[in-house]
């Protein structure tokens, strides 16, 4: 571990268990599917079985009548207006798209869009009835390619859809399937391409993956005749459900109740909701509560995969330098508006610091699923084009990849492509630390054997939270919070309590409560919530110490300033006296009441972070496949609060990377059906496809954060795409600018027949 | 209803529908009996047949061997160390004697204490194995009545017993079962007595009698392998039950959970915990769910009835002045020390202002279940002897026994029994209001008919609150509290939002949460709820209340003092700009995040109440039936927050009077067998046995609370006793001394066969 100014820690950097680790081995965690209510009755989605098409007429009445059926429910039950925008917490939400993509209206925009939904005293009889729903169809064509999707006769999937270019607002006059366009830029690209002395031009493609979560969605909702409504769900922000299920049915905020389950992974993909606001109108429908969990297939064709995408990028380079960029990023939205093409172009060049770029974004819906995040959504696509590139002027100006990529690292005071200077932060540190790792300066030898490196950027956010901290009589402490632990942050949040407040991290008890039980808590997303979590945590924390000091300075008779917190100690400052923080909890009944603190805050001073990553692989001519023999990803973590859960957050993705740069794809037949909805048929790497990742933690503290916390769970997704396919042209001679890299195209490449 | 003082409120006073109310009458509310979970199994409890006996020896390995059996526990399983006092909270408890009642270690004190219990997969197979455990008693004569086991030969409950003489802290020489002595005198009651116009002395007597809620005891427990216990169980304080759950099995406070249930009626019953360990402990043993469900039998011979009483009355009146009273209580406390003696001794008096008293009060065991808070706690039995003898002294003095009352009223100044001044008091209000109300100037004719009046007072609680206030963007409300809903606290507590916050009430939702999810909050109990956890949302409103000024005071940038808040509108006080509370609570993210505030307290400014009761009966000297022809309950209630659950308060504490007054007691055989242990045979009064209870709300708001509150639940269970005890010589010429006054003893006494 690289340390970089890092203050003396007692708990943080430690490696505690985690507080819901035990609960999870033993199998007594529970999860959506463990929810079990009296009179509960099961719920089932009636989906589309075309990519495209209008719905001309949705007869229910055969299936009402279904032996067990007690509720059937279709859009027309979704009290929601027509067009209507919405805002809610921090970002706008077309709330009427969202109540589309829950239960389709007019058309139906891909294989798997819901149009109907059963509730039943069975599984089995909700799926029987479902057969009894009359669904007529005029079938259109589908367009399922981004760049098929922007020719002038493609077909449109909404015909009201005009593009919206950012910069101005302005609206295209003809409709169009592009939904946004935006472009950053600065400098003079053709000059510095005129001037360069090696300009290199390709065309990258990524197919559309899933985030491949073991969990499927499940939502189980309860609506009482008072019209309040409980839902339990798995997801990764439960504030975010409860408001967006008030806005789809119209009801007031408080009404709503979200429980959330444990999560059996997320990875941006249980951000939106899909099922809540049908089961919750099943409920009310028919008076019982009602569960729905999706089926493995169900989670493919009808959650949120990441964008496709096509990234033209040409680059140039004077000497060592990086000197133009010029690049087009072309993202699937899937049906409705919004892929992470914002946060692609505006992460693509965060590592360098480049003069003179022009980055042309499109947001363009065709008829696959409606997008969701998927870890560091946006930002692996283009990596993968940028450091593909990047790998190809190094080698030909013979400059040393991560000695090219140090040269020209963006560093406190590089301006990001919106103009804004960047603060403290790592990248230099992390490519220096992996120049100096073992890893590179071992060799690597053999025929079809390669090493690629690629760095990789995330922003990290912020947005809200709130905690309470309540302590109790025995100097233990309730640690009350609202986010969503998807990698341990039970534990990371612990133990920056435990450090404000100088008591051991067993001192404290940590629980995620529901939406009814804390204040708002923005979802656990944007790899936010060590960092932002973290920061109400430390001001409650503080709360708690003022507040001890001011019981103390009670009991002995002293202004409050002539007390001081010290590690857990209470100390006056004239003469001595001193409690330790379990001697001033016991006698808080007699001083005042509970101790209690509270924090709810916007958190701001985010830092952005950076990964370099190292890869060695061996390539298997004959059967095309690669197998990974090393893997070293350095990583800038601010501060690694528990450095378990960063190395398993760094591990994590890089195997997801692994996945999306060798195996996986959703596969479409030209109808618009996905061929391989399965994970029988969707190959995403096991325990026995990868080696161990070796971690390199590098802690440039973030200035912004009271502990230097950075987000570390987005990062390391970023470089293996471009990594791998450096490090397979290393091994080959041959360059990847399509993906996934798969033993079908490696054998195809090897032996000429596509590229 | 009579306001004095009262304030323009727009919500308080209102009758608005309580939140819990439709899950409530629509069965979906959950109660402890309704909790399964994946695995659970059930635990049955071996009971003692014998009332006062010493354990030679339990041998529990045939029980362990049946079918079905996963746990058996014993005292020994019990982690307490032999002779701890600890202090927890506000009150000190003595966590070995809480210990040993919930599990018998080297002696059984009543019939029915637990001496062992087992878990098994279901609650039959759990019941045969208790018949498989062999207990070898030694059987020792029973002490059953509180004079008797105060005689020097009497069987010694604890050899090691001394009394303690409370004024001294001195303890006896001798063991006793007299646990405690107290003494309250001031004045010259030998002078007084000589000089009086009339002396009347007399010897009270009442059965211990019983809650009587609907629902029975139960608990559900949860022992992760990593040590944390999750309870569900049905309390008035989920804190408490945490706490001493927590001392008596040494954990730390911050591992244990306790998720309080929906609770069916409590009364004071609920605050003891029995089956929370044992079902901890079978929990930890069997590494399953555990939960424990008691039958009516065992919630009447093993939870916490209240003491049978001995009340010796020696009062003196001269004129229409009550001039002396000299009194001794004796207590039964059950099993272990700590009846409500104490309270009854300080109640006795506080209705009047007598300048000579003497009042004698005796904590005495006997081997019955250990007693437990009913309702006003001590008083009744304490006023049913003061209010007959000040009915007898006014009648002698042919005083009416209204103006009587009101001659001698306690009000603000008069000193209470322990020498402090009352604050503003409303007994003289509500004696005014009886004398003035229809009832009372409606006369009552007829044979065998007549009136009876009595007063009562009950102090009311404090004690320890914490809420949160969380405030949504669409300007609905969560507020989350810690504090039992037993009788429409939910509603009464958003009202007191509402009203701070000058919102409608329908626009919060109050919850209460886990002991996880908050911080502490003492029982509810001592009619503190709407009181001091109302004080706290008060305190939490005029956080967010300041909270909402500064934000709108950021957002037109003029300083806070500039801006106010005024009945849910926050305006500029500059250019009378402004924002309604939504308007501004859509703005939070914006602002600095989400709007929360939070209050944890004790509470101070308790107000006492007392309550005015006239009830008319007819006596059929045939049968003995005592029929209520009219009742009317007078009570100063400070604010009636919601009127409807104030006079549902008043209602239930009536017939709870009622029914102590003439059908409830226990009755024992000479071993102590409870010979009544059933809904059967222990006679409750039933809508059927009583006519709709009239009620007249005086509000005299108490000064120290921002609305006025003083508790409402105990005082109106204070009077009945004696009214209708007033009543009934009223009616017959007979004064009874003895509860119940059951057909039995009616018949008996007009028969001339007791008395």
């Amino acid at each position: 571990m690289t340390t970089v100014e890092k203050p003396q820690y007692r708990v943080i950097g430690t490696r505690p268990i985690r507080p819901d680790g035990v609960e999870k081995v033993t199998g007594k965690a529970l999860y959506g599917a463990d929810i079990r209510l009296p009179g509960m009755i099961y719920g089932k989605i009636l989906r589309s079985p075309h990519a495209h098409a209008r719905i001309l007429r949705i007869d229910t009445s055969e299936a009402e009548r279904a032996p067990g059926v007690l509720a059937v429910v279709t859009h027309a039950d979704l009290p929601v207006a027509a067009d209507r925008v919405e805002e809610l917490g921090e970002s706008a939400v077309n709330v009427r798209e969202v109540a589309e993509n829950i239960l389709a209206s007019q058309k139906v925009l891909y294989r798997g869009h819901a149009v109907a939904a059963v509730a039943a005293t069975s599984p089995h009889l909700a799926e029987e009835a479902l057969e009894l729903i009359r669904v007529e169809y005029e079938v259109l064509p589908p367009v399922l390619d981004v760049l098929d999707a922007m020719r002038d006769d493609a077909p449109l999937l909404d015909e009201n859809r005009r593009t919206k270019t950012l910069m101005t607002g302005e609206l295209s006059e003809k409709p169009s399937n592009v939904a946004s366009y935006n472009r950053f830029q600065d400098g003079d690209v053709e000059a510095a391409f005129a001037e360069a002395d090696v300009v290199v031009e390709r065309e990258f493609r990524t197919k559309m993956v899933h985030q491949g979560y073991i969990e499927p969605q499940n939502s189980t909702a309860n609506w009482n005749a008072d019209g309040t409504l409980t839902i339990w769900t798995s997801t990764q922000g439960a504030f975010a459900v409860r408001n967006l299920v008030a806005e789809v049915l119209r009801k007031p905020i408080a009404q709503v109740k979200v429980v959330p389950m444990e999560i059996g992974g997320g990875f941006g993909g249980k951000i939106p909701i899909y099922l809540d606001p049908i089961a919750a109108l099943l409920s009310k429908k028919s008076g019982r509560p009602v569960k729905i969990v999706m089926s493995r297939t169900e989670v493919f064709e009808a959650t949120g995969p990441t964008s496709g995408t096509v990234i033209r990028v040409k680059a140039a380079a004077k000497g060592d330098r990086l000197t133009a960029v010029q690049a087009s990023l072309f993202y699937e939205a899937g049906a409705f508006p919004g892929s992470s093409v914002g946060a692609g172009s505006m992460t693509m060049l965060a590592p360098y610091n480049v003069e003179n770029f022009v980055i042309d974004a499109y947001d363009v819906v065709v008829n696959k699923p409606k997008t969701a995040a998927y870890r560091a959504p946006g930002a692996p696509a283009a990596a993968f084009a940028i450091e593909s590139v990047i790998d190809e002027l190094a080698r030909h100006q013979k400059v040393d990849p991560l000695v090219f990529r140090k040269v020209n690292s963006a560093r406190k005071g590089t301006k990001m492509v919106n103009g804004i200077a960047f603060p403290r932060i790592g990248h230099e540190e992390c490519v220096e630390a992996a120049l100096n790792s073992d890893h590179y300066r071992s060799p690597i030898e053999g025929p079809y054997r390669g090493r690629g490196v690629a760095s990789g950027y995330w922003f990290n956010g912020g947005m809200q939270s709130s905690v309470v901290v309540a302590v109790n009589t025995d100097g233990t402490v309730n640690l009350i919070e609202g986010s969503t632990d998807i990698g341990g942050t039970r534990a990371s949040l612990a133990m920056q309590l435990a450090e404000t407040l100088g008591i051991p991290y067993e001192s404290i008890r940590p629980s995620v409560v529901d939406t009814d039980s804390i204040g708002h808590n923005d979802v656990t997303g944007g790899s936010r919530t060590t960092f932002a979590t973290g920061m109400a945590v430390y001001e409650a924390g503080m709360a708690i110490r003022r507040e001890m000091v001011a019981r103390a300075a009670k009991l002995w008779g002293l202004a409050e300033e002539d007390v001081e917190y010290d590690a857990g100690i209470i100390r006056s400052k004239k003469d001595g006296r001193q409690f330790t923080f379990k001697e001033l909890a016991a006698q808080s009944a007699r001083t005042g009441g509970p101790i209690t603190g509270k924090a709810s805050l916007v958190a701001r001073g985010v830092g952005g972070a950076y990964g370099t990553h190292i890869v060695d692989v061996e390539v298997d001519p004959e059967t095309g496949k690669v197998t990974i023999l090393r893997y070293t990803a350095v990583q800038d973590v601010g501060t690694a609060i528990h450095p378990s859960y960063v190395e398993g957050q760094i591990q994590g993705g890089v195997v997801q990377g692994i996945g999306w740069a060798l195996n996986e794809e959703y596969v479409f037949d030209e109808q618009g059906r996905m061929l391989n909805a399965s994970f029988l048929d969707y190959r995403m790497p096991t325990a026995l496809d990868v080696p161990m990742i070796d971690t390199i933690l590098v802690e440039v503290p973030n200035p912004g954060h009271p502990y230097g916390v950075r987000g570390v769970g987005e990062v390391p997704i970023v470089p293996p795409l471009a990594a791998i396919a450096n490090a397979i042209y290393d091994a080959t001679g041959y360059r990847f600018t399509e993906l996934p890299m798969s033993p079908r195209r490696i054998v195809e490449a090897l032996n000429g027949l596509s590229g």
